[in-house]
């Protein structure tokens, strides 16, 4: 995944570690080491109100959230296939040494040299410049080999290279003194586990939904592309345990049905047509989806989004076509958002997992992860799963609300107030006469619920353009009316919206409601 | 440590893990492993409360809240002291080769054997049962000989061990190819490491405080304690940056002067007397307490453990010995928490820590970490640190709170309201005649910002034990009233307070604001 434009990602980034939402790569004072990150104050703060959206929506459809470790031992990856197939090919300079992932070697290489990729049409007589790259070892090296890529670090040919490694993208460790252990690489796997204890607290009741928020681990060869592809990340993971015969017939899908939706069928996307909006119901009966219960999970998913706060028009729902499927899924589609930097991403996959998950972990634990369906037959449940990740919608929001005003040399983020890392700041126009007394009384009763400031330094507006800055979608100014018995503004204060930059006076007892309602959308601006 | 009340903790660990709290040692279905556990639906519920609580008290203090990276390089823990100093002593089976944790096997051995006991008597002329083992390994070797300890395993005598190994508690792993690096033993280090975007983002003012949630990793030789001692578990830990001159002087010290806190200085232990209920201004006047910020950062923790809903005659502040302060710790206090199972139990540290650790990481980094005071002089601020973790907490609430009525066979938990994982149950008295509608109506608009549930499984009865067993605190029954235009309860519903199992009449449009007003303690049940 490389950026569609790079001057909108580096301002971008730029602009993020400027203003504390993320920095890195960490430990920047130990130099860094790439794809690891820390969130800043308003960084975490954005994520958390991420997390919570995800979960508040999960909960809403009654998934329960778990917390699985985030390591486990070797038998676990192996059931799952992680030990064995999570892994990359990695391919070392048989000169200095420096070790590359071999397909974005030959990916980039092929994009970047013009005459690499005359050549490559030479030999191969395709036209085209995005041409797969192979998955398999031998081939990738003949072709590496075959357009004489030289090494990046020290420009020697790879041509004297033997064989192309796989490296698996599993951090291990040890746990106690010699038992073989990986930090997960997802949590999906790691919800599954405990599958005979959900049985008994849904009392044997199936479907049921569990979620998982969490840490996970991809030892990547070379991470970049920002925290949309780091070594440690948050996976937001929701899993539905449904028997087989329960797809078709899914109650919960009739309170959805009418949801408009744009999907891009695998059908769609081979006759080269654009996405197209159509409701649940309508898709269901076209065919686009299989049953009702795989509708619903992705039209969850795509709530998910769209309580995050992120505009319709950027986000779309792609069929995988079936040469991308993963092999054990029976369905797949991914949410993918429009983003300034990358263009169109992934941020989600929507994965009909049948019943292979829980086969694989009984036949490798020995254990039975049966359920009895209505029938008291004894049969393996299927899982239907969302798969996606906090870093990444929390990168999109800054991304798509992120502006740079030419004009006025300055930073904006128009973020919606929900999801806003601080909702309000206090500012007294003047520290002196009582006015900053005032102001930390409305401060201190704000912030036990809003996440809100106090600021008294520099000018008013200088104030202002340092909230708008990091999206602060509303400032309340204590001015002298505030406090001026004479004055008929007197116990008001000013409300000032962030994307209007409009203002209105106020009484200080009812700003709290008020912002309670601007919050959370039950009244608009010009409403007050 | 070791459980104070043996049937008290087997019956507790049995609670936890039938009502879906806690599950493992995970991964259960691998037979599992120790110290790693699940927090099921209710658990994780609880804990996210627990959490929640915690990022409110420390925001109302004006920490900001960040996320750090949960595995860093070697050369961080070098600095750290951890790669060299963070272990314990090992002694491997020269028979069977297993592996135990030296200090532990002597201190079980001479406290398990009564025989032993008489014989330690004899060769040290010492009455005391519980003398401290040594920490020095040869020392502990030559004890381990002395009294002829045996393998737990095998039975063999340790005579033929030759040494005693130190094991490091981290848990390394490899980023990339060859970067050594470990899961972080603690959250702390990694929150001191930004330290030069901290000064960015609180534009160069100190005092300033954050504090990070979050993972960390202890490998543990054997642990036991269940949640107490594992291997991995959550850190919640807060940091106030403050230059020397700035301890004294510490202007929010004021705003808590008066609170009353159950302290035991170091000198009340070695006197053999209580702790004693005094003003935190009483405790610094008196010299209990060095420096005003010192007291407020004691006081905060202290209030963490008092919003989560722990008692007050739970809990007491224990000032550390001179003997087992940290070599950094300029002053250290622990919360201590009265449990059932374990007796008084460390929940919590507070530590000055000086200028220490950012002086080591500017030592090994090579980067200046210091800051400019008001004198315009560079200086390195020194950290008060508020050390503690989010499992022990939760543990703890479900210790305090869980009994069982041996007269009607039943679980209860007597939660807070505030901290309780479910808060309201709706049931309909019977699931016919169009109760279970009205019932589910209710739970949808409840679930919007409460975390409840629906159930129409069982008798009332039964139900309304299900709930006591997981500690709802109230249930909201509809029935044939609810229903019945000619009814004077028309339109009303049966709300049910847990503790007292007393039930009133409210209207079912109003129970939302009643429920929230009894969850945050502004009314009582007495008052409807």
């Amino acid at each position: 995944m490389a950026a569609e434009n790079d001057s909108i990602l580096k301002n971008l980034i730029a602009y993020i570690q400027r203003k504390s939402f993320i920095w890195g790569p960490e430990p920047e004072i130990y130099n860094g080491i790439a794809g690891f990150y820390t969130y800043g104050p308003l960084g975490k703060e954005l994520k958390n109100n991420v997390e919570n959206t995800i979960r508040k929506t999960f909960k809403a459809s009654e998934f329960w959230e778990v917390e699985c470790p985030t390591v486990a031992p070797a038998p676990v990856w192996k059931a799952s296939g992680h030990l064995d197939g999570f892994t990359d090919p990695v391919i070392t300079c048989s000169k200095c040494n420096a070790n590359f992932r071999a397909d974005n070697l030959l990916e980039e290489f092929l994009r970047n040299d013009k005459e690499t990729i005359k050549k490559h049409e030479e030999i191969t007589g395709e036209k085209e410049l995005e041409q797969p790259v192979p998955t398999d070892k031998i081939e990738l090296l003949k072709l590496i080999k075959l357009h004489e890529v030289k090494c990046p670090s020290c420009k020697t040919s790879f041509c004297e290279v033997q064989e192309i490694k796989q490296h698996n993208l599993m951090m291990k460790t040890t746990i106690g003194l010699d038992i073989e252990a990986y930090n997960r690489p997802e949590t999906a796997t790691t919800t599954y586990l405990p599958f005979p204890r959900y049985l008994e607290f849904f009392r044997d009741k199936l479907p049921f939904g569990v979620f998982q928020i969490g840490k996970a681990y991809r030892n990547e060869i070379s991470p970049r592309q920002f925290v949309l592809r780091s070594r440690e990340f948050t996976q937001a993971e929701g899993q539905l345990f449904i028997f087989e015969e329960q797809k078709q017939d899914f109650e919960k899908f009739d309170d959805v049905k009418s949801d408009i939706m744009p999907m891009w069928s695998a059908k769609l996307q081979e006759e080269n047509k654009e996405p197209l909006n159509i409701s649940l119901e309508e898709a269901f009966n076209n065919k686009f989806l299989k049953n009702k219960a795989y509708a619903w999970t992705l039209n969850l998913a795509y709530r998910l989004f769209k309580n995050l706060g992120i505009p319709e028009n950027r986000i779309r729902l792609r069929q995988h076509c079936d040469d991308e499927k993963a092999f054990y899924a029976d369905d797949a589609w991914d949410i993918e958002l429009k983003l300034s930097s990358f263009g169109w991403t992934e941020v989600c996959g929507v994965h009909d997992r049948t019943s292979y998950d829980l086969n694989k972990h009984s036949e490798h634990s020995g254990k039975n992860l049966q359920a009895r369906n209505e029938q008291n037959e004894k049969k393996t449940p299927h899982v239907l799963e969302i798969a996606f990740g906090t870093d990444r919608p929390t990168f999109a929001l800054l991304d798509i609300f992120y502006s740079y005003d030419e004009e006025k040399k300055q930073d904006t983020l128009k973020i919606p107030a929900h999801i806003a890392p601080v909702k309000v700041s206090v500012l007294p126009l003047v520290k002196k006469d009582g006015l900053s007394e005032t102001a930390k009384e409305i401060y201190s009763e704000l912030r036990e619920i809003f996440e809100c400031t106090y600021d008294h330094a520099g000018s008013i507006g200088r104030r202002y353009a340092r909230n708008d800055e990091i999206g602060t979608p509303f400032c309340l100014t204590i001015d002298y009316d505030t406090l001026d018995k004479e004055s008929p503004n007197f116990g008001t204060v000013t409300i000032r919206e962030r994307d209007t930059c409009e203002q209105k006076r106020i009484n200080k007892k009812t700003c709290k409601e008020i912002i309670e309602k601007l919050i959370s959308n039950k009244i608009k601006f010009s409403d007050i």
